[in-house]
Parts: C-alpha cells; sequence; structure tokens
C-alpha cells in the first residue's frame, strides 16, 4: 500500500510498504482522509522520536468488526484497559499505551491502517468526510471544558492562530462571551475576526504593552516556547493558563509570577470524541471551509511544506479517492 | 531604633534607623522575635530588587488601635481594598499592594514596624511567641488546602526537607494519609522520619530512580530551580505540581510532559492567617523545637549564614527581648 514513513532521514513516501496485521482486539481500517497536525510538524523534526507511518487524524471506513462498512474516525491512544491508571478512568494516560502516528503504532497517512477497535467511533451520516476530519482535534479543544470550570462571565484569552486555536475559540465561545485571540499572521487572523472574535496582532503589538493580568483563562494553541511566558504576561492572578503547546525545545523562563500571582498551568492533551461528533453533527461548531490544501501520499514533501504556510489551514491527504 | 537594611550593598545593621511613620490605617507594632525565611534569603540575593528594612514574619505586641497592648501578627500584603481585585475577594493579588519586607514596605527586622491594622490578628493566650512565629508560613501551607483538593487516599509528596517543607507536611498529613518527603539533608530529614513521614535523600538517590508517575500532588518547597522537573518526574498523570519555590533564576525545562501528562502546576503564597492560628492553638501542628537559632538584630552577618546552614533549622531575631 501506499504510505508516508518517517525514519532518521526524515519523510519518506514509499508506494508499495506492507499492509498491516491487525494484533489482537484491532480492525483495519481503510483511510478516506487524513490531515496533518501541528504535532506531526513537530514529529517530523524529531520530537519523541517516532518511527513509522506518520499521522493520526483521520476518517475512514472499517473493514472488519462491528463497525465494518461504516464510516470512522478513531481514538489515538491504544491502551491495554485493565491497569490502574486505565480502572481509574485515565485510559488516555495508560502506562502502556502506544499512540497512533506518535508512539510506536503506525498512524494514518496510509492507505490503511490498524486500530484498536475500541478506539473507533461511528461518524453520524450528517457529518461530511471533511468535517469528520476535524474530531481529534477538535475533542482535544473540548479537553478544556473537562479540566476548567469556565463560565460565561470569563474573559478568554487564545494564543495562536492556528487550527487549533481555530477550534478552540469555537469550543470556548459556546460558554463564554469574551473570546480575544492573539495570532502573529494577518491572514489567518481574519478568520478569527469573521467569527467575531476579538483579534490582535503580533507582533505589530508590542508584547510590552500587551494587557498584563487582564484574562481569567488563557488557552496556549501558539505551537511555540514563546506562548507560555505570554499567557503567564496575560492570565489574571489565580487565572489559569491552559497549555496545549508540546514542543521538543526546552522551555526558558522564571516561574515566579506563577507563584506571586498563583496561576493554574494545567497541560491539555486528548479529549472527548462523542463531543466533538457531536458538535459537528449539530453544527455546534463550523469547520467548513477550514482545508486549504488537498494532496496525495505521494505528495508529501508539498503537502508538509503547504502545512508550515501561514496561506494554508488545514492540509490533507486525500486517500481514499486515489486508492483503488 | 535598631533595624537591618537591604540595599544594593547587600544587608546592613543599622543602631539608629529612624522609626517609621504609619500611613493611614497604620498602627505601630514593636517587634518580639522575627524569622529569617527563604524569601529573605532570596531577597538579599537580589530577588526583586528590595530596598529598605527586611523581613516579614514576626510577632509583636501592638502599641496602638484596636488590638494595642496586645501580642499580634500580621498579614504581610497591604492592599487597597477597594480596587475590583479587593472586591473580587483577592486582596492579597492587589495590583496595587506592597508586600511587608518584600515589596516597598518596610519590614520587620527592626524594633518597631508600622502595619495596616487590618492586617493584624491577636495571638492567643496559649500560643506562644516561639510557635506565634510560624504564623505566616503556616498560613502558607495552609494555602494549599485552600487550592487543590486532597483526600485521604491521596499520595502526597513534598520536595524540600526546610521550614516550609515541614510545616506542609504537617498541614497535608491533616487530610492525606500518606506523606514522603525528599530532601538533600539527611539531618533535615531525621527531624520529618521522627514524625513518621517516609523520607527519601537525595542526591544519594539517582534521580533517575526515583519513583516515576507515583505522586497524587507533589509540592514543591525545594527553594531550587530542580525542583519542579522533579515535581513533573514524580507526579502522576493528571496529578497536581504544587509549586512554593520563588526563585530568581530562570528554569530550563521541557514542558512536554505537563501537556502529555495534563498536569496540573498551580503556584501558591499566602494563606489564611485564622487558619493557622487556630491550628497553632489547638496544636493541630507542632512548631516546638524548630527554633535552632536566636540571635539580635546586630549579629545581622551569623544570623544569615546559620539560616543557610543545613544543621539549623529556624533562624530568629529576639528582638524584644533585647529593647528597652
Amino acid at each position: 500500500m501506499e504510505a508516508i514513513l518517517l525514519d532518521p532521514g526524515g519523510l519518506h513516501y514509499q508506494s508499495s510498504h506492507p499492509e498491516p496485521t491487525p494484533a489482537e482486539g484491532e480492525v483495519l481500517v481503510r483511510v478516506l482522509q487524513a490531515g496533518i497536525c501541528e504535532t506531526d510538524l513537530q514529529l517530523a523534526q524529531g520530537y519523541m522520536g517516532f518511527r513509522g507511518v506518520l499521522g493520526h487524524e483521520f476518517v475512514g471506513i472499517a473493514q472488519t468488526g462491528t463497525h465494518a462498512g461504516r464510516r470512522v474516525v478513531g481514538e489515538i491512544n491504544c491502551n491495554c484497559r485493565v491497569c490502574p491508571t486505565c480502572r481509574a478512568g485515565r485510559p488516555t494516560h495508560c502506562p502502556r499505551r502506544t499512540v497512533i502516528g506518535i508512539d510506536r503504532h503506525d498512524g494514518v497517512f496510509a492507505q490503511t491502517v490498524a486500530i484498536p477497535e475500541h478506539n473507533l467511533h461511528a461518524v453520524p451520516e450528517n457529518v461530511t468526510d471533511d468535517q469528520a476530519l476535524f474530531t481529534e482535534p477538535l475533542a482535544a479543544a473540548f479537553e478544556i471544558l473537562e479540566q476548567v470550570a469556565i463560565t460565561s462571565a470569563d474573559q478568554i484569552a487564545i494564543l495562536g492562530d492556528g487550527r487549533l486555536g481555530y477550534l478552540a475559540a469555537q469550543v470556548l465561545s459556546s460558554v463564554a462571551d469574551r473570546i480575544t485571540v492573539f495570532g502573529k499572521h494577518g491572514v489567518k487572523l481574519l478568520r478569527f475576526g469573521h467569527r467575531g472574535y476579538e483579534v490582535v496582532q503580533i507582533p505589530s503589538t508590542d508584547p510590552a504593552e500587551l494587557p498584563r493580568h487582564k484574562f481569567d483563562v488563557v488557552v496556549d494553541c501558539s505551537g511555540s516556547t514563546t506562548g507560555l511566558p505570554m499567557a503567564i504576561h496575560l492570565v489574571r492572578p489565580r487565572g489559569t493558563v491552559v497549555l496545549k503547546t508540546t514542543v521538543a525545545d526546552p522551555h526558558q523562563l522564571s516561574l515566579a509570577s506563577i507563584v506571586i500571582d498563583e496561576i493554574c498551568v494545567v497541560g491539555s492533551r486528548c479529549g472527548p470524541f462523542a463531543k466533538a461528533l457531536d458538535a459537528l453533527a449539530s453544527g455546534e461548531v463550523d469547520v467548513d471551509g477550514l482545508i486549504t490544501d488537498r494532496y496525495s501520499l505521494d505528495q508529501v514533501k508539498p503537502a508538509f511544506a503547504a502545512a508550515v504556510n501561514p496561506n494554508s489551514f488545514k492540509v490533507v491527504f486525500d486517500v481514499g479517492s486515489l486508492s483503488p
């Protein structure tokens, strides 16, 4: 099958990679579409040392199992379901887990992927393939609401004008009235402005002039080590910073103000797929028009170049339409 | 009056420093005893650029106001009581605040200090001067319970075998059954072992061999930039790290594991004086025998040398017994 592999030499397209062999409890899924996410860009730079088929955002058709023949999306953490962490209700933190396309489990930039059956969720009929592709990052945005109690009176700042920032803004605007988005790219910020969010372009704004201690909750989706210091500047005393950015680079920052201002910094990762699918089916979250670039798997280089281009928003591999 | 001043040249004893002039709402307090805390050591190294009379832990006798003639302790944040932050119930975060002996307000390493009257708390009769001296750091330890919901089943780690660690261990042991203390000093850890806490000496333990993902809550009282990375190593996924350490040095650390493990890092500073005084009066927290060194104000150099000596625990200035 066709697949995109990451090895020490970088990303490579392979036209005849072996089909995956499902492990116990896994089913084969034919990939229709797969999205490139910020984590993929980090992994391609060496983050976490991943080797294998890259990719974890997808919509596909289950080939076997109870969902056979149906469109599915899949949670990315492959957990054991029996260890104390899984039994304590934290399966996404299972110490034995592998993670699809991220940690010791082949991913979805391929024509076929093997996935634990209990990770799969059927896609509602009124959700298109293009929409379903956003289930995984949208679930990650919904994770914020699982972790932080947000009220309509809270002032929210989102750092980062990219894909996750856009989904987080919509999810948080379902509970909070005032959302301000800070980003570097005028062209990307337009999309936020059109939805009625206040936008602030940096570095056209001098960082020292950014409002200090203004926001109750700041969500760092910047994908940069500069995000957390800025979040600590923006958040009010006893406010909350939600850290979505995973970067390989070490941070260099003074943490004294976290203590002095009694700030809560909470890391946030994968979230509830069911809530994301509900929001897509009901139209509560609008992801239409976000896919700006479509490539086939053999176009790996231009696809990854597009994914870092500020004029692009979501870059996808159109796999199914090219498969036999 | 006698006082210890911090200026760009360092710490200096002055035998005839002018008596403070109380501002509106302030009363004069004659200092009986004053304690040296970790923050004083940091301030003496240049942290926050404080200039003036140092010191914020004390027990004294109010000279004027409703508490006149009574023993008092005092909260250290001098707030305006009218701004939105004060009115929102966060007076310790008042943006206009000064902080006694820390930020633009003369402190308690002196024979007399001027303090806002509403900062003062009368000391219960059965609490000795030596015990009352621990009210401020004990309140800071109680702040942890204001911020984090801890249950008896939680496994707690305390990083740091110093004064704040000792108070935090006692406060947390009032709600949690299992407390483990990590420290560098065998002689200090003995004190924790005698109370029945599990103790782990580092670096006699290889940091890589420290238990990973074991603790529900880790409290960093280490006073060192090495504390937070160790706390992140020790805490379980979705666990909480309480950051008590304020250091001037920048941290150099990778925050990816905060996100991957969805850890909550919460800064923690000043706490409820009333609860600390109640715990001292009831004997719930035992601070007897913690004062290992007593000095007069003119002995500033040996006093600060003792405060960083691992064989010392709490170093105090005995002011009242020397004052006329």
